[in-house]
């Protein structure tokens, strides 16, 4: 993998990784920018014992622009683009409306007494750019770009993870307006996290609980009973397993796990990353095939924090999606949105038998 | 009060609650219905200590029906709605596609072994209609209907939580198909929950947490400190404040708190009942002039469970939008759907000064 690294116009980093070495990459970036301005910080929910970000400055993002202002296509002749070169295989950059960001550092924080906090929001937001096709999507890539996009995300994991303030890297991809893609053109997205996120903490004190209580991993034992069942895998390899868990909270969801408990992405193997790809390809056909169009979709990776508990994680991939029938969306309404408490309207036995017969 | 309790044609409990005594009421429901069925179950999530219930009957249920065949209109003549009167004030029944039931127990629960588990999805969901205009909204209703609907509320409370297996009554509304609705005609809901909700667990662990440190009630501190601020107080009178909470996840957020720690609705004193009824007026009419369309919401009562915690919880009303602008939604995407880390593009004090000048 070729990796070059360049900076925006506003000074914001800007890596091309090439599948093959590609001669004149990383040309200037010829746009006049106004500098980047970060006004997010962080606040102190002391209700629920969580960190929010306030960030004002992405009221006025980029919103679902015509494909002729697509900033996420490569540029051509006059059309300057966040990209600058004609064309990349995975191209990543800092996110130019960043929820998190070194750029935080300048703005200002309110003086919130307890048992309120604010503070910055250090971090990093960047976009990843997978195929210069504005119409294209993952599931079209070819398995050397999706396996090229993993290595990338690994890349990431270790460069955004190293970052001052940074306590974890989440790496998704959100596909359709139904999730709120403010952007046609398919990308994925990578956060470096000033905290540890609610779900990680939720799932790691579950994860230390059952460790202290058996000395064994909650999720390799998840895997183990799916495995054990059966009837809700949907795909499996030598080294990944795809299944519908049993507690789905989506009319559509999918674990892939590695057959063995790691950490993070960068701790995967040379097979088990082809391996992946292989399977993921092949889950992301079976989601497209589902209905007539293809469904919206989350896909989040589940890694460990940078410096805690990372003996307490098992790294795995999940895919959602809240179409619950062509037309109908499950909506996060009064008991998912003010309780937490998840309805799913689709048994996860009858998705796993639609995914495996799709 | 006047309180008429009747049965469906399914056996469903239906309950109309009038503010004066109306000859006639509890007219016999005409239609044939078959009996109500419930395929509701328990899921145990191991991976957060989560239940999820999963609800498979609920994918046919009723959705977006065109005006001359809502279920929610008083019948007449040969239209025969879930009302079997010709009007009413404020009527209550048990939903048909409920995700809790004590009809579940006839469900089959599959076999699912540790680390996950499965039961019957034992509790209530109740329909809360509180005018029989179809175009109305809680917004216009009259202060003495309103003060009706928290009567109501509280009796329903009371009642509710008395049921085998309730351990927590949660009073909600959904406004907007952005949210969910999936019922034009205007209406409320409760849900009696088999277990404490997880954001309700997250609410009492915080507050277990600091009065064991500081010996004080968080969210009174959270109440004292908003009042001390000044600047995202949207309203107050002799008994109630209303305010935009500091770390605000929503790009519109109030919550509507007594000024004294009460657990639950039915604690509150009568006059506590017309004085709430005046602020959450005012406050929804300030949320329905901010745009030029009235705004979708969720507005969600947090209540102390039925039997434990009970002096931990601090009874309030959360009332929260997604609308970020005219067209544009906060969406759960990737960061809270899947990490429950959540990113606000408005600035609390900003929604704040915004409703206190509609």
């Amino acid at each position: 993998m070729n990796r070059t690294a360049t900076r925006m116009a506003d000074g914001r980093e800007l890596i091309y990784f090439d599948e093959v070495s590609t001669p004149g990459r990383g040309r200037p970036d010829r746009r006049e920018l106004p500098p980047v301005e970060s006004l997010s910080q962080l606040r102190y929910d002391p209700l629920v014992d969580e960190w929010v970000s306030v960030a004002a400055h992405r009221q006025s993002r980029t919103f679902l622009p015509p494909a002729d202002e697509c900033p996420l296509c490569p540029s051509t002749g006059d059309r300057l683009t966040e990209i600058p070169d004609p064309d990349y295989d995975v191209v990543v950059f800092e996110n130019r409306f960043p929820a998190y960001s070194r750029h935080g550092a300048s703005a200002s924080i309110p003086d919130l007494p307890p048992p309120y906090a604010a503070r910055p929001a250090p971090g990093r937001c960047e976009v990843v750019c997978y195929t210069s096709d504005h119409d294209g999507s993952f599931a079209d890539l070819s398995p050397r770009r999706a396996r090229t996009v993993l290595d990338v995300l690994a890349d990431r994991t270790v460069e955004i993870g190293a970052l001052d303030g940074v306590e974890e890297v989440f790496c998704f991809e959100n596909r359709g307006v139904e999730v709120g893609v403010t952007l046609h053109h398919p990308h994925g997205q990578i956060y470096g996290y000033p905290f540890i996120a609610p779900r990680t903490r939720a799932m790691l004190a579950a994860s230390a609980r059952h460790a202290d209580a058996t000395g064994r991993s909650l999720f390799a034992e998840v895997l183990e009973a799916e495995l054990d069942a059966k009837e809700r895998i949907v795909a499996t390899n030598d080294h990944w397993t795809a299944f519908v868990p049993a507690a789905a909270r989506w009319p559509i969801e999918v674990i892939l796990a590695p057959n063995r408990q790691l950490p993070d992405l960068p701790s995967l193997s040379d097979v088990e990353r082809d391996a992946f790809v292989v399977l993921y390809l092949d889950v992301m056909r079976r989601l497209n095939g589902l209905h007539d169009t293809p469904a919206p979709y989350i896909s989040a990776w589940r890694q460990a924090p940078v410096r805690q508990d990372r003996d307490l994680a098992y790294l795995h991939l999940q895919l959602f999606s809240p179409r619950r029938a062509v037309g109908k969306l499950k909506y996060l309404a009064g008991s998912e949105s003010a309780m937490g408490a998840f309805l799913n309207d689709v048994l996860p036995e009858e998705t796993a038998r639609a995914l495996r017969s799709a």
